[in-house]
């Protein structure tokens, strides 16, 4: 039996990741693929847990520092728990969002740099995605999508989201082999061919 | 107005130093200096959500690495709500466990090593303790002192305590300036005063 593959999907909220997801995981299951389907901040009970206090908007008082803390210790535990499990089963995992997210978002738009990919090289253990597709859409545009009650994060100025945006950019960069960046202002069915073409050829 | 001090209490549980804490605490308050006491982990709201956490029994599928991110985590807020603040403020900051206590229970009990001590340099922002005053009572002595129902991390086996004790008696052959190691077997009154004579050299 073969190991599996970890395929994370990265980009700002409201750029259409949920919808995508789950297209692939059909496109995946049609070929005969076993797909583990995941998300993060969470994941497993701990890491619920640790989501609740990292996304709970009275927790207004928390320091950036504490914050990539708190989500690289949720992923700790969801790399052991189920993703790695899961890739030595042979599995394909999906994660809305991992490691990715963690320097963007903290790396990036709270400014804390580099420490968040060493405090995250300590969680993720070596579980580094085979495969990144990273959904790029303007957070002016992103932003203005999202419907429902926000998240202590969601809630932040749009000069945070601009950095965060900007981050992902960087790392699209930095790992083109990786990240595979898709342009998410497109039709469903539009960014569904592109990302299956990616992967496919990725699997091949 | 000049700078504070960070006093840090370390050692086993059992090993008398919330006693010793209280004592300390009224000699520094009649010698005119204003205290400050803390705890770890805990010592903020966001860092208590944290500590409910790490502690709950029922959370035992937690992986060593998710718990050293947890204590680091709450540490990085208790050092920017209280412990930063207090010392601007000229404050003598008493702490009841704090960076040490990561290294010796899960960089020496849970075997992680060095990344624990890379991942608090990065929670504490540059606040070293100034003193640390460390109870040395053998875990088959300290142990047998807890009376009340146990959390997570006092349910571990008897191995796991004898190497965070040994792992603290490295810290204090390593850091012989800043740790104080203290005989925890004697009377109150004579560990009392090992104590005072070591503060009262280091506030001179």
């Amino acid at each position: 039996m073969s190991k599996g593959f970890l395929i994370t999907i990265e980009g700002p909220d409201g750029s259409g990741k949920s919808t995508q997801i789950e297209l692939l995981k059909k496109y995946l299951e049609t070929k005969g693929y076993t797909v583990t389907m995941s998300r993060e901040p969470g994941g497993t009970p701990i890491s619920e847990k640790i989501r609740e206090i990292i996304l709970d908007k009275n927790n207004s008082e928390m320091v950036p520092m504490t914050e990539a803390l708190l989500y690289a210790a949720s992923r700790a535990q969801h790399v052991a728990e189920v993703i790695k499990p899961a890739i030595e089963k042979g599995n394909i995992v999906i994660c809305d969002r991992f490691v990715d997210s963690s320097i963007a978002y903290q790396g990036y738009g709270r400014k804390l740099g580099e420490p968040v990919t060493i405090i995250n090289g300590y969680a993720i253990d070596g579980c580094v995605p085979d495969l990144t597709i990273l959904f790029k859409l303007d957070p002016s545009v992103s932003m203005g999508r999202i419907k429902r009650d926000q998240d202590r994060l969601e809630n932040e100025k749009m000069q945070f989201h601009q950095a965060v945006f900007e981050g992902y950019l960087e790392i699209e960069k930095k790992f083109p082999d990786r990240v595979f960046g898709v342009d998410a202002g497109r039709s469903i069915e539009e960014i569904h061919m592109d990302i299956c073409a990616r992967v496919a050829k990725f699997l091949k």
